[in-house]
């Protein structure tokens, strides 16, 4: 999934080239790659599929070398996640019947992609025999309350869980309860099935978008496919595979997993997950000198000198001649800031 | 006088282009050009002298268009304005025996030029008849720790008094009383005198300066001079004017003045000219926007977008692409964080 906008990584992020196509941990590796990279050894990039905006199916194709162009979905609008995976699962259904999906956001982070093979290939041997929706919960690292939480109900398997319910964002004292119990986890949005699992299901639930569908297939693969597309996508209601599916399906469990994820939705979340110095700043470019600060977010382009004095629990970020100064406190604002 | 390198000014004055060849208010216009243009009608540009430092030649014919070649003078290594105000003085002689002469930094700001050019009527008038040094006293607004103050004695004409002593830069309480006496001002580092004047007491003060000058002099106008200039020049000693004439003369009066006169010396000295937003807020730049934040001094690139939340009493200033942001309270630091 490759279609968001990352509003609240402004001003790296930007409508015209988002967040999933920036390099924005500064490893030379855009999201996007970062995210393929991440496959390495497990599937194979003939079986890669990307649904994204028609705007950015240029840049899909440049960053991602040997895509099938096929594979690359385009949305010709936003309309959440359901409709999302559902046009992605008709259509590799039209392709391969038997194919087994992982489903993932192209602008996540994980930092030890090895724990997430191992994690992923448990996760394809669970739903492999079908009827079965897996959800990886990422075991709570700290009592955040911007992401939701999925409580654990029986095992059903070696680690796995029923999906017992779905709970969004909670304060912090609720999100504290959730650790102290050790049943909970975040949702990562992160879902493995068979093709013919998830199509079945969104028949089930979500029967408005499946008829859309329905109306689109027939066009897959010819030059017919955009006008279709164009003519029934829009009329899906725009609605996430959480609301749609997940919180209604009877075959959900979960996989309590840890490989260093974050869904770097903040320049906070990126604080969190890069190196500090010893006074708890986090500094991307190779131009900056910190002094007299604390807490700090810097992200510059490289070669950019700069000079950051007396500065505490903000976030310094300049992209395409774009600077924003902020603390990080009022991050959820940023959107608030730009056009 | 055009030969500083303004390192408080960093990051819009660099070694390369100083202060004095910016445009540091934003008005279109560099303050050296700011300085020339503040004598329209009053002085011709024929006889305007700028001494500044070999590598900022071009910079000055480039910018003071029409200036006489030949009254750019080029101190081939800083020595202080001793030095600086010798050569002008003794080469002024060599083209005008009868020269009355007006000295200023010309990276200082004045907003009332009107006012200004009155006041330089008015020292004109006075120092004609030789003998007679007349320094520009600033009427205080407030008790600045950042200058030299002039104690003022007797009156010797109208509105103009005995220079009763120099004082360095005072503490605050010491500042207070100089404001509570009403005779004090501070020191602008604006002279007048006549060539002659300041030639005789500087071979009366600074004798060992006034030798170097008399080497070099008989080259002046001719090939020969940069040869003499390069050989005699750098054996002056570091000097201030103040130091090595001002005071020791005992033919130096002080004309108090009020002209909305800087030396523009640092970011905050520009921020208390500057006008504010009610949150006190100087911001130079049209892409800027500003949020919930008070005390700052903003300086960016026309055009260039900026969102600064959450800051107060910093300096958020780029050029060339160098950016700054710090603490107003540690500008005095700033030399030390750049090369």
């Amino acid at each position: 999934m490759a279609g968001g906008i990352g509003s609240r990584f402004w001003p790296m992020s930007t409508p015209e080239c988002p967040k999933q196509f920036l390099d924005i941990t500064g490893t030379g590796r855009t999201m996007i790659q970062q995210t393929f990279d991440r496959f390495d050894g497990l599937v194979d990039i003939s079986r890669v599929w990307v649904v994204t905006a028609q705007k950015y199916a240029a840049i899909v194709a440049r960053q991602l070398e040997g895509i099938n162009p096929q594979h690359i979905l385009l949305e010709p609008c936003m309309r959440n996640t359901a409709p999302c995976n559902a046009y992605a699962a008709w259509k590799i259904q039209a392709e391969d019947p038997e194919a087994v999906i992982f489903v993932a956001a192209s602008d996540h982070l994980v930092t030890d992609p090895a724990e997430f093979r191992h994690v992923v290939a448990r996760g394809f041997d669970f739903v492999r025999p079908g009827n079965r929706i897996l959800t990886l919960g990422m075991r709570p690292t700290h009592p955040e309350t911007g992401y939701g939480y999925i409580e654990q109900g029986e095992a059903v398997g070696d680690g796995i869980f029923r999906l017992a319910s779905f709970r969004e964002k909670p304060n912090l004292a609720t999100a504290q309860q959730y650790l102290a119990t050790g049943h909970y986890t975040w949702n990562s949005g992160m879902f493995l099935w068979t093709v013919g699992t998830i199509v079945s299901e969104i028949r089930q639930y979500a029967p408005e978008i499946a008829a859309q569908m329905d109306c689109i297939a027939p066009s897959f693969f010819t030059s017919a496919e955009p006008e279709a597309l164009a003519e029934y996508f829009p009329q899906c209601p725009k609605i996430s595979i959480d609301y749609a599916v997940m919180e209604k399906t009877r075959i959900a469990s979960v996989l309590p997993a840890e490989f260093g994820w974050s869904d770097l939705g903040t320049w906070g979340s990126l604080r969190a997950l890069s190196s500090r110095d010893a006074d708890g700043n986090a500094v991307i470019g190779d131009g900056v000198k910190v002094i007299d600060s604390k807490g700090l977010m810097v992200r510059m382009p490289q070669g950019k000198q700069v000079v950051i004095q007396g500065l505490e629990d903000c976030i310094v970020a300049e992209h395409n001649g774009t600077l924003l100064i902020c603390k990080l406190s009022d991050e959820q604002r940023i959107k608030e800031w730009h056009d």
